[in-house]
């Protein structure tokens, strides 16, 4: 004999929680969403044989002990969905339970008797049923014993007990058993609503895990950035600008319709090793040093940049932001200039070479000699998380909520997933953009660690074939639960070999597909708007005079600058609820491999955007685009407008096959609004 | 101030283990494999920084102790591997250990110094070096005086230590850094591999599952069944045949070149409401009734129907059986005819009518009056459980170790995961083949549970896009980890449409799809090979005169049978070792939606096969089959030889595109063996 077989605790468990969707990693890793909307669950359940099965999703805030009930509803092929509402930004843990439900099964199986006219075994399922609706009653009793309240379902369910003996009893139902279909009959859907509040659940079925979702603001997936370094805008040519004098810049970067201004560090910078201009190892008197060499004698990660102005200088220039409806993003840089008061004040934080001597940042052959990097493999290690967390408290304390976070990458991992839970437990509307250019999959991870956004490879996707299957990725890949991505044309570090030809229709089409591609998108400017092209050297991605390393002067009036296109781009963002979510965008076939053509919707319904880039700044070209799914649902087969919101013009349009054509030289993109169908005189009022 | 933040135990665990592969369901489910093939497994590992990193799989079989350890090899992009052995039938458990490896990292960066020719640095990093050889040394230390032993690699990583200690000093050196890239130096491999050997895993991270792999026997995954009805086989005709008469199909069955004989139920059959013939509700005396109306006073489940001999008769047939290499597979059909023993010894385990009597299984508005459904939901479920267990258990004691089983998506599931796992801890070589012809998720959800082959939806499956999505999400779909497809392309319960016409090429076609697109498939004979295509009803799957409900009698001998085209194909499955696998599975365009084209490849580098199915029976079909991926690979762009191992013929063909043309009249089907491409005279030995 074999030995005594291991029984479950309770073995009738029948229905089966097969998937529960979204989720991240088998749920080790939350999902992400916008608070407002809901989130839409997915259940696979079933029960063995022909039995109803009912199931709810079970959701509450996270470290709430009671969990809130949602019924899910069957939609098709053993798929049910329910929606957990998400009214406050946090997160919310979600899981469910189902259960094979004998009353509904009766009710169900009673129909299709009944309609078979088979009387005798309608005149037994009657009597079952009475018995069912006497135990639900019970339960009714016991539910209302526990939580209060008069007279109500209990006795409701008690009298559909009699009536169902009753019939069970009736010579003229087994005769007629149609006669029971009536209303006030016990298939009219009054009693199957009784039955499916007070459900039998002593042998339900738990999903075996609590999923989890963190709920942002609508920031943290549509947002416009503009980078710029404040000390380049001194009213005098060449002098250091302050925070002050950076106040001049909002109006310019409202006027072109960006929500979170990002500034480079704004610390004090180190003397010890500062770099020169273009990244020369030494620099001279007077040379700023790059703003990533944080630190020196007047303070580190917490203090600002004396020449730039002071903490209160800072206040105002965030609160005149706030006033232009743009919020402040900081960097966070966790980096040291060799200056930096903890290297004083914490040896430790360092990795020391056998001379003593702290070793700098290096990927070899190359080394930083301005920057030491934290040693996270330190036996001090809780101290210095908790200060690096400190540095956030601090400008959180200073009105600061969003960070541009400077390659994550290289610092610890289980840290970021400390700190960002840490923080956002404490202030949920933080956002931390990752800064991670490095392989895909520690690009993702960081994501599902707890980033809020995360820039991509957009700066390095240029043809058609590139463009769609990574946009795909993010949008409908597994990623897209988790990673939110900013797409950036340029920045400080990257001057695209595309960008490089100095291409107006060049720098357009690049605006266009990052703020209409993906929801979140940035720029570095001004090098941005006024074309800025030269890189320090052939086959180089940096710009040459970087400001990374010296101050610059820019003339933002220049005719050739780019602002009024941005401006009318962002508009158009501001505009279109379609273009501030990325999940819904479709790709149309155009027939033409220099022309890249997609739409996304809205599921509010408001007018979908159809965009068409033309990717050659150099011809004009033309094709049909080919409008399928959504878009074509809503416009039929019918005549339509369609608006182009950036180059302007209305065109009718009929079907799915419409013909476009782009001349670089004028404007490189179309961004359409799709008007729903024209009417026609059936609906004119006296047809 | 925030509350003090909840910090891991240690920070400092920096690789991070993102996927561990294969896994089901986030590892609540096994993945299946066969005995003597490693589980590949892949791991995608990193660390923060450019750190090198290390990682091991973790194994061992199910119940042991101890972890085995074998090391991953680096891929490409973050992705790692290392192959499980798996040696016995049973389960093995795996997980995966991963540490950021500052010796190794060491080593790697010395070699970038040195080739940059930076005697400084390199000096310095000599310095280094020697004292992670020397904590190396200490761990090797720790080891030896833990696990026993003499001199050896502690001795040679301090000798490497005062090595590296003495280059760091020695001026020739900083002046040559090349010098150290010699042999004997500290990167010609040696020291690498020493420093591999001995890393520090105190700060290693630990993948957060333990995931477990099935490991079948072979036939779990290649098998050939033919399913028959012993008491059609009386000398006698008309008379009830026994296993006796039945041990004479044998030879027949071995010379059709199949693997695994399946009996429908042997037990005694229910006497009250026995069913006629056609499924009549009555039946006349004699009439034997269905198999699956288990148990009458002679005997349930344990036992054989008298009229079909005794349990030492099974024997016989079982042994005589074995002799052909050929495997017997009883039903296990948990249902039972009212007057099933069961059913007076344990009335709690049936579902009660208000009037006392016992529910029989329905599906309203239909009735199963001979049969009683267990009651899954019974107060004695656990009584129940165990006997239901003890069936098997009972069979298995006499030498039965493959069971298919009826319908169990009507039983509850949780019982197959109990009773499959329990089963198979003993028993390891078992097989259960689930019958269930239902709902995907469920089709899926019993095979994750347990089941080691499954029946699927193959007999609807008929033009070349069903054929082609179905084979591909069975064979490169998620369902590959875990649902072993049997293809039938009839049952007793199964006569199709396209079976009903009759025609020859349609039978073949189907046996050869069956057989050559699944590496497990069965019939039902000799009602197929005698190709028996009448329905009871127009409009009705199931056969006239269905043996399910009479004795017939059959002509083995008929000069039209199937017979001698099943042994071919059989054959060539026995030997073609890509046709005993599914994974490989590739689809090629033929340009004609009436051919479908496929290939199978082996692993070990047998003759791929490539099949071609005509799907019109009625005219001649041609086209120009591309080859592509592996076997265009191995085919090159030279001439090769393909064998048509069905219809005959050896044909010269010539890089990706060849014509074939399919007569059904003649043979609706080839099964090529492909050769590897012909000599030239390049090869000739004189050339």
């Amino acid at each position: 004999m074999s030995r005594p077989a291991a029984l479950p605790d309770e073995g009738r468990r029948r229905a089966q929680i097969d998937q529960l969707l979204p989720q991240v990693d088998g749920g080790r890793f939350p999902v992400k969403r916008i608070v407002g909307e809901p989130l839409h669950v997915e259940a696979h359940v079933f029960a063995d044989g022909h039995d109803q099965v009912a199931a709810v999703l079970l959701h509450r805030k996270a470290g709430a002990e009671e969990w809130t009930e949602t019924r899910f509803t069957f939609v098709e092929n053993d798929v049910w969905t329910a929606s957990l509402p998400l009214d406050e930004l946090g997160r919310y843990e979600y899981t469910a339970e189902a259960w094979a439900d004998p009353f509904l099964t009766w009710i169900r199986d009673l129909e299709k008797w009944v309609r078979a006219g088979a009387g005798e075994e309608v005149a037994v399922e009657l009597q079952v049923g009475a018995r069912l609706a006497e135990e639900a009653a019970a339960r009714a009793r016991a539910k209302r014993e526990k939580e209060g309240g008069g007279e109500g379902p209990a006795e409701e369910l008690e009298g559909w007990s009699h009536r169902l003996l009753r019939w069970s009893r009736d010579p003229s139902v087994a005769d007629d058993p149609g006669s029971l279909l009536g209303t006030e009959g016990p298939l009219d859907g009054t009693l199957q609503r009784l039955a499916a509040r007070f459900p039998d659940r002593s042998r339900s079925t738990r999903y075996g895990r609590e999923l989890e979702v963190v709920v942002d603001r609508q920031r943290a997936r549509f947002s416009a950035w503009y980078e710029f370094f404040p000390r380049s805008f001194s009213p005098e040519p060449g002098a250091h600008g302050t925070l002050r004098d950076a106040r001049r810049m909002l109006p310019y970067i409202r006027e072109m319709g960006f929500d979170v201004v990002y500034l480079p560090p704004i610390h004090p910078i180190g003397r010890i090793n500062r770099k020169g201009r273009n990244n020369r190892r030494t620099s001279e008197a007077g040379e700023p040093g790059s703003p990533w060499a944080i630190g020196a004698e007047e303070g580190g990660h917490t203090a600002v940049h004396t020449d730039l102005g002071t903490l209160e200088d800072f206040r105002a220039f965030r609160e005149a932001a706030e006033d232009e409806g743009i919020e402040v993003a900081l960097d966070l840089a966790y980096q040291c200039a060799p200056d930096h008061p903890w290297v004083e004040d914490h040896p430790q934080w360092f990795r020391h070479l056998p001379d003593g001597s702290i070793r700098y940042a290096e990927n070899p052959p190359k080394k930083y000699e301005d920057i030491y990097p934290l040693d996270f493999e330190t036996e001090e290690w809780p101290e210095m998380w908790r200060e690096l967390k400190g540095v956030v408290e601090h400008w959180a304390s200073h009105g600061v909520r969003t960070f541009r976070v400077d390659n994550p990458h290289t610092k610890a991992l289980p840290f970021w997933e400390w700190m960002i839970t840490e923080l956002k437990a404490k202030h949920p509307d933080l956002i931390f953009l990752s800064e991670a250019f490095t392989r895909p999959k520690m690009m993702y991870r960081l994501a599902k660690l707890g980033f809020t956004q995360s820039y991509t490879y957009f700066a390095w996707r240029n043809t058609k074939t590139e463009l769609t299957r990574y946009m795909e990725e993010l949008a409908h890949g597994e990623a897209r639960e988790f990673f939110r991505p900013n797409f950036w044309p340029n920045t400080p570090d990257i001057l695209t070999e595309e960008l490089q030809s100095g291409k107006r229709p060049v720098f357009i089409s690049r605006l266009v597909l990052a703020a209409t591609l993906s929801s979140s998108y940035g720029i570095y400017g001004p090098p941005f708007e006024l074309m800025e092209h030269t890189p320090r050297q052939p086959g180089s991605e940096e710009y040459l005079d970087s400001e990374k390393y010296q101050i610059r002067n820019w003339d933002l009036d220049r005719e050739d600058s780019l602002k009024a296109v941005i401006g009318r781009v962002n508009r158009i963002r501001r505009e279109s609820p379609a273009l501030q979510r990325n999940e819904t965008i479709r790709f149309h076939s155009v027939g033409n491999d220099q022309l890249l053509a997609y739409s996304k919707t809205d599921p509010e319904g408001t007018p979908p955007v159809l965009v068409v880039v033309n990717l050659d700044p150099d011809h004009v070209q033309s094709g049909w685009v080919e409008l399928d799914g959504p878009v074509l649902d809503l416009v039929g087969e019918r005549a339509f407008h369609v608006e182009d919101r950036l180059g302007g013009g209305r065109f009718l349009w009929e079907g799915a096959r419409n013909y476009v054509e782009l001349d670089p030289a004028l404007t490189p993109a179309h961004i359409f609004r799709i008007q729903s169908r024209l009417r026609t005189e059936v609906e004119f009022e006296y047809f």
